[in-house]
């Protein structure tokens, strides 16, 4: 066989054993803080049915799902039945049993299901939708799960964005209470936080907001335009927002008065209060409003009575106004942000988004909210869910830029190589390492016989702290040079003894 | 859009809270000895190129891999181009940029490179090879590196054989030494030990002796026939093999001096002392059985030690005859078996194979060797390597069938749950379910108001030790009912004393 120059496909990585402990030190700190919080963890697999994923990404997304082709040399067959012209009904009864459609379906963009009925996971949502509806008689509901998965995307590659990446979702469906949204928050600033990125910024909004700023602005059935325009802030500007609502002919009026709600500054309190003020035509928008005031007064509940220990109900949360007192707020880094319109096909309430405030990336490392009906697709309908994801690619790119990973992350976890002279010096170093590692010490024995400079040289480059060396001598004594790497000073032990020095370190 | 039944394609499962449990308790377990043994881990993306993956793994492999459709929508302008009669120079060019080959390549059954360039991970193995040659400069040699992730193969699903299931391997490359074959082995011995897998047997030959075998039987060139004949011992028994070889034009007398050999029973010194009589005229049979003796040898070496705690070089283990006393090895499920004839187109020294010897599954749940040349396909030549791998499926059927896994594995790891009677109630226990995770303890609040009855048929489903019941009493007194769903007992407790019990359990 020819001599191949290997490569791996584009967007795609290898993770060498320092990345992979920095990648699992993230996974298994969110994961903490998801099973806290009581979440379950569930898997599914890495390919779905592309009767399942088609037609739930939108156009744009149909075109990223990577598709896998069936087995068989199907492409040889199609070559042949072209050939042959053999008509569409045979070929489908050939090639189609399970499949409903039609060869004809084939010149449609997104299906080409006779030589491919599945593709890879885009996103852990679809799927896990999919799983609620498939094992509806064995969930208690409210099923409140976590999954951390990875998930491919047919997308240019560039900075930041890979094809194959990983997702950490928290779901919970079969619950219509705020309290969840409250429970996701805390998620998001517990693991941001024991992660070490404490300059982050959670924004949240809701999408009756949405609504309600539509109507007031021009009419419901804009708010989807308005979403489109405004979700583009960040990237153009107030200017290239109301250029592109001008070219859809919104009135200058009414793009003034958009931006005028947008551009609602203070605090939470006078935020929202100021909305009401302006949305207060708007049911819809009201409802909106309150459903981010219970969540900041639930806040102010917890935090509250946490910190005061108050054993009474503490009633002061809500003041006789009926505005809602959550300064306290502050230190969770919620923003509410009128102009958040992320998902706007899918939510249904809250829309939240974490966005990364320090380093050259700023970007955004977690995004979810509120849907209805998601499951309503596959038959389950008037399940409500919320949900958050956790993006580790980014969360990983961020961290590696800001140097937040702890430096005892290290690719190897081995305390003690041994290093021998001869075969014989092997031999009895066996039965050393044998202790090490029953007292439960990551150990090793250089395995070949080579001049100790180099297997010393091993030692250093997997930065193992200590080298036990073994010769004659030590063999006699059955006391071993135990030398401190780090320190580069060295001592004589029996193997008791260093157990006892190693495993209090 | 339709409602649509959903389903998942055959062979792949989803994995429950409590499988997704289970599954990690064996992943961890093995990963725990993995690194006590000084292993690191790498991870490999999903989607190899198939100039990577084809050619590796036979005829047969090379059917059951699963390609990956090149994103667009490559059908369509195969049948463009069929209809306009472009000719094949011009498609190469318009589609195969990066692809060296021809599209005439196209008949052949392996590649279908220009609708696909990318396979799903068959096995951990090439995917390493490929990693050891194009990260070769940062790599410290011997690598020892362990690998847990999802392979596909398009294989027919049935019992305990999936299209996605999960290795975990751990291979050294650079490194000849046998030593690496004690490593190995021990590892499977301790990890199948802390899952509970007691009764299991691990096999163990070599290539080497499998040439000599032939050497001495009819002729080097009939290694292969052979070890394909007598790798079916399981299942058509000693008369199937004879016929086999008859077939292949062996003599009676051949097939006879073939099962004297590998029937060779007695301890482990007596099975290979007579098979060095049998196989003195090979020189490559005798170098197969010294390497076994070897690791034999060194076993000892690392029993007797650990045992004695003796100070001094143990010379007994070599007796003055040269015949190696292995004896103690008895206490490893270690099983000489010169039938042993599995991978015997890479493997080019120690053989390995584990079977579980209880239960109905009788499965191979693991298996590994030496190969003297894998990274040479990708242009590096002359680097051993041995590994081993363990088929987590495998181990997961054969666990839950004998009952293995330990009762403290649950779906949900919460052990308090707040269940409230009305919204204030909810709010006053927000405070206090923050100072049960402040405190570490997972814990949940129901976030409906429904009849505590209810929130507790939740708690019993999940099999949450605890809930805490919180109404107007219990706000104004800061005693809360903190309710044993176990025992159905209940007390009055404050918050903190309710971490304090917990805490403790």
């Amino acid at each position: 066989m020819a001599v191949q120059k290997p490569s791996i496909p584009k967007g795609t990585r290898d993770f060498s054993p320092e990345q992979v402990a920095k990648r699992k030190y993230i996974l298994t700190t969110i994961e903490k803080v998801f099973i806290k919080y009581g979440f379950m963890p569930i898997e599914t697999p890495t390919m779905e049915n592309l009767t399942t994923l088609t037609g739930k990404y939108g156009d744009e997304g149909d075109k990223l799902l990577f598709k896998v082709l069936n087995s068989g040399d199907y492409l040889k067959e199609l070559k042949e039945f072209n050939d042959k012209g053999m008509d569409h009904e045979e070929m489908d009864k050939t090639f189609l049993p399970s499949y409903t459609g039609k060869l004809s379906d084939l010149d449609s963009k997104a299906s080409i299901p006779f030589i491919s009925e599945k593709g890879l996971r885009y996103d852990l949502t679809v799927p896990f939708a999919r799983y609620v509806v498939m094992h509806q008689n064995e969930i208690t509901f409210p099923f409140k799960r976590y999954q951390m998965q990875p998930v491919w995307r047919a997308d240019r590659p560039q900075k930041g964005r890979y094809r194959e990446f990983w997702q950490c979702d928290a779901d919970v469906v079969g619950s219509d209470s705020l309290l969840n949204e409250l429970d996701l928050i805390q998620i998001y600033d517990e693991a941001f936080r024991e992660l070490g990125i404490g300059n982050y910024e959670l924004r949240i909004n809701n999408r009756k907001i949405l609504a309600g700023i539509a109507e007031v602005v021009k009419g419901i059935e804009h708010m989807n335009t308005i979403a489109v325009a405004i979700d583009k802030l960040d990237k153009i500007g107030e200017e290239g927002v109301a250029k592109e609502l001008l070219l859809s002919r919104f009135l200058e009026n009414e793009i003034q008065k958009l931006f005028e709600i947008i551009n609602i500054k203070g605090d939470q309190i006078s935020q929202l209060f100021s909305l009401k003020e302006k949305l207060k035509s708007s049911q819809e928008g009201i409802k909106g409003i309150e459903e981010l005031e219970f969540i900041f007064k639930s806040f102010d509940s917890l935090l509250d009575s946490a910190r005061s220990d108050n054993k009474q109900i503490n009633s002061s949360t809500v003041s006789s106004s009926g505005v809602v007192n959550y300064s306290t707020n502050k230190q969770l880094n919620l923003k509410i942000d009128f102009s958040l319109a992320r998902g706007l096909s899918y939510y249904t309430g809250s829309i939240f988004e974490v966005v990364s405030t320090e380093g050259s990336l700023k970007s955004s490392i977690g995004g979810g909210g509120r849907y209805d009906n998601l499951t309503g697709i596959f038959g389950l309908p008037n399940v409500s869910g919320v949900g958050i994801s956790f993006g580790l690619d980014r969360i990983y790119d961020v961290m590696e830029e800001l140097n937040l990973f702890p430096p005892t992350i290290k690719s190897s976890n081995t305390k003690v190589l041994f290093c021998c002279f001869d075969n014989a010096s092997q031999q009895y170093a066996l039965g050393c390492l044998k202790k090490l590692r029953d007292a439960n010490i990551p150990s090793e024995i250089y395995p070949d016989i080579k001049k100790v400079g180099k297997q010393l040289d091993y030692a250093n480059a997997l930065k193992i702290p200590f080298a036990c060396i073994v010769g004659e001598n030590e063999m006699q004594t059955g006391k071993l040079v135990l030398k401190d790497l780090h320190l580069g000073t060295q001592e004589n032990f029996s193997v008791d003894e260093i157990i006892k020095k190693i495993i209090t370190l």
